[in-house]
């Protein structure tokens, strides 16, 4: 090849393969990159300004011929990727709910991405299997879960990338218990209709895998909540009694722990009775949620989850490991094999035949798997469970003191209680007030704020678990808010007297 | 939090968290560690040695309840892990497909772990979508695809995990279109029986994900093959014609470009041309054998892929991107956004309203999505066209020695064509003699090569594409596989003659 491009090569000198000695180069030079990026996001603007199409103008039409020198990817990546990001990683940042990274986290990936093994098998690299089975045991002892989900029972965790990814799989492992595998041989033509239960705040997830699991969206029923926009288990009840009286076959339930709209809590021990009693699948999604079982004080919110046929919560949202990572659990691991397994002759090794051994490509959609259980590895040896905890409390009084700002503020009303790391809030002149305060502060570009409705009513959620998120910049973002609402002789943080 | 394990945090002094100069300093010894262990994985034993259990019999039973130092993480590496690996970027891993990955790919995927931004709409960081959408169109061009398969047109390009998830959402969005949208609204109890059909070649996925969308694995069909393992126009032709006199609605076509056992190549052009007739979705997956079109001596490959609904390369697999990229593209966007598009109010935002933007959470199956462009841009731009056209060749002549050898070995037959960089043959014995000869190369750790079935025969595969792998790699496992065959006047290569 051409010397022009990249020198010696792994191996031999005729090679444009970056040597090993240009990734060290290179290496140092990203994760430089990245330090600085740390301590500079803080002073960007959170929400990008880019507008659509603005950078694909400034990018060229088509590929280089010839390689180019790596500085100038990273030149680019601060001239034109930075420009156009969000940063999630900002301090200042308060939308959605949080994808936290960290250092450990981000190291966890940057080896596996160098190890570069396959996990799809055991025998394709038995300690990509073993650590990941491990590590998700170690999470059920740190988020106190039920014995059935760890891999010494009938049951078992893996890692799949998302929550929506943990939706869809536990509908199929309950689609199969439910049809005695026949929608997975026959097809769901040949069953009678499937039905699918949440409630109205679950996630879109649960729409999208009713969808891909071909029950129907017509087939999704929403469950009515109560004043705190929970799940009310009469209601529930009433549906599969109507439901299983007109023939139908009730599924899954799925019980949401705190809800993407405002961390609102379902009663999973209410739900579960019902499911066992109906013969149905319980999958409980906390996704952000599940991160607060870290502290004994917060484990309410997994009062019942022992009924639960799977589980699932994101370390990637808010356990300072990055995306993705969602750890999923079930009590019984039959039936989600029973619809996943498919053994081609070329994936055939004796350690699989001999039982012995965990095969996750048939706990999860994709064959392929990368070593993802080393970040969470990492994360939680770097921290311990006691940093993991206090991480989890220092949000969760920030978001406190984010509450009772609100409370005392006279142009604003909180719309739901506050659990953990979520405030949801309005403008009492309604909505036009609501909409005009939250793109103030995100113009701004000193945070970023997202919104919901709630019954209807349009309102801003103050989501605080970044990592790098501190009680100055939180306090800064209320002091942000007051100005733009304006002096307020009651808020207890006017402009200019911050304390 | 206790000052013993951490220091300053990114963000104030009482912090666990990894500061940006511990990450400086940890950042450097991960990217040593790589570099040590890509310059010496070579002379590692390629398939791991581990037995079930082995790992976990060594890990800590529970988490530590304090945090640890970084360096004890990296020495658990070592002892721990690497011995628990089977080394997929070593040049003599020749078993399944290559994962390989390289120097640009690891640091792109660094920087996105680093950046830790969302892409799942535009709005959530536009530069995370817009490269997406750009560099999908550079692949495009660099493999000469259909004009339809551009952003510019009524297709496009998504990165999706793999191959397996690319097969189940082309899936989705041809069951969208052959059923006007009842299979996602009223599920599929409500609609006719739908087929798909594969030739007995195609991959594992493609069963998965019939049995995912709920069309049923006996609602599979299987197209006869000729002699050289790819399908026969005229059988397909037969079983569409059957399946629709019998009421059934054929909803797609899986044509393998390059299937997994042995490189097979189905009639694209035929095959399009029935689903044209018949009105099925043509789903073509070139997962491996797409990254030859790099080469222009080599798309006759893609001969008919015009005639695609869908198609997907992996990059992961022999583009020199590690795990997991796959681009997916379709010629046309709406049936896939009609499947998946899901829009609750936590997510509606005016540069999505607006419709000047593509927002990919609608082209996959998860709602979250990391920032996988960054590490494709980065090779292609380091390599270049001309460095990824090298590559391949470099490849595929190595595989054509590894022919002309087995087809010189009295002791050896090859069972399939070689048109790439697999080579699949068996001892003339039989499957005993094949096996042996099999385990008695993986026993020594020098190299790894793994198996399958053709029409029968029990037969090895030696895969070439490993970024590391060089001539002197192939050379001397073909000297290793003389050895254990024992000498033969008519090898080309006998023991202690090797070039």
């Amino acid at each position: 090849m051409s010397e022009g491009w990249g020198g010696e090569g792994w191996v031999g000198a005729d090679s444009a393969h970056m040597s090993p000695a240009q990734f060290r180069e290179h290496g140092r030079a990203v994760v430089d990159w990245i330090a600085d990026y740390l301590e500079r996001v803080e002073d960007l603007p959170v929400l990008s300004r880019a507008r659509p199409g603005e950078l694909r103008e400034r990018l060229p039409a088509g590929p280089p011929e010839q390689g180019e020198p790596f500085a100038a990817m990273l030149r680019d990546v601060d001239e034109l990727i930075l420009p156009g990001l969000t940063h999630w990683q900002s301090p200042n940042f308060f939308g959605y709910f949080p994808a936290n990274a960290s250092g450990p986290a981000v190291l966890g990936e940057l080896l596996s991405a160098g190890l570069g093994v396959q996990g799809m098998l055991w025998s394709t690299s038995p300690a990509c299997t073993e650590l990941e089975t491990h590590v998700l045991d170690w999470l059920a002892d740190l988020l106190d879960l039920p014995a059935a989900f760890r891999s010494t029972g009938a049951g078992g965790g893996v890692l799949q990338d998302t929550a929506s990814s943990a939706t869809l799989v536990a509908l199929l492992a309950a689609r199969e218990r439910a049809t005695a595998g026949a929608g997975n041989t026959t097809g769901l033509a040949a069953t009678a209709r499937l039905t699918v239960y949440s409630s109205s705040q679950a996630h879109s997830s649960v729409e999208k895998a009713v969808r891909i699991a071909g029950v129907g969206s017509a087939n999704l029923r929403l469950i009515d909540v109560d004043d705190d926009l929970s799940i009310r288990p009469e209601s529930l009840a009433a549906l599969l009694t109507a439901d299983s009286a007109a023939g139908a076959v009730p599924v899954m339930v799925v019980a949401t722990v705190g809800t993407t709209s405002t961390t609102a809590v379902d009663p999973v021990r209410a739900i579960g009775e019902l499911c066992r009693r109906y013969g149905v699948w319980l999958h409980v999604d906390a996704a952000l949620a599940g991160t607060a079982a870290l502290c004994p004080e917060l484990r309410w919110l997994h009062d019942g989850v022992e009924l639960a046929d799977s589980y699932c919560v994101n370390p990637h949202k808010w356990m300072l490991t990055n995306f993705d990572c969602d750890a999923f659990y079930v009590a019984d691991r039959a039936p989600l094999l029973a619809a996943l397994s498919i053994l081609p002759e070329y994936l055939r090794n004796a350690a699989s035949a001999s039982g012995a051994v965990i095969d996750y490509r048939d706990w999860q959609i994709p064959l392929g798997r990368r070593f993802r259980a080393l970040k969470l590895w990492f994360v939680i040896r770097h921290y311990g469970a006691a940093g993991l905890r206090a991480h989890v409390r220092e949000h969760v009084a920030l978001a406190g003191e984010v509450a009772d700002w609100v409370d005392a503020h006279p142009a604003l009303e909180r719309l739901a209680p506050v659990p953990l790391q979520l405030v949801v809030f309005a403008h009492v002149d309604g909505d036009v007030a609501t909409q005009a305060l939250l793109d103030a502060a995100n113009d701004t570009g000193e945070v970023f704020l997202t919104h919901t409705r709630v019954r209807g009513r349009l309102a801003i959620r103050f989501s605080i678990g970044a990592t790098l998120t501190r009680q100055r910049h939180v306090r800064a973002a209320l002091a942000l808010l007051d100005r733009i609402l304006g002096p307020s002789a009651t808020s207890p943080y006017p402009v200019g007297a911050m304390p």
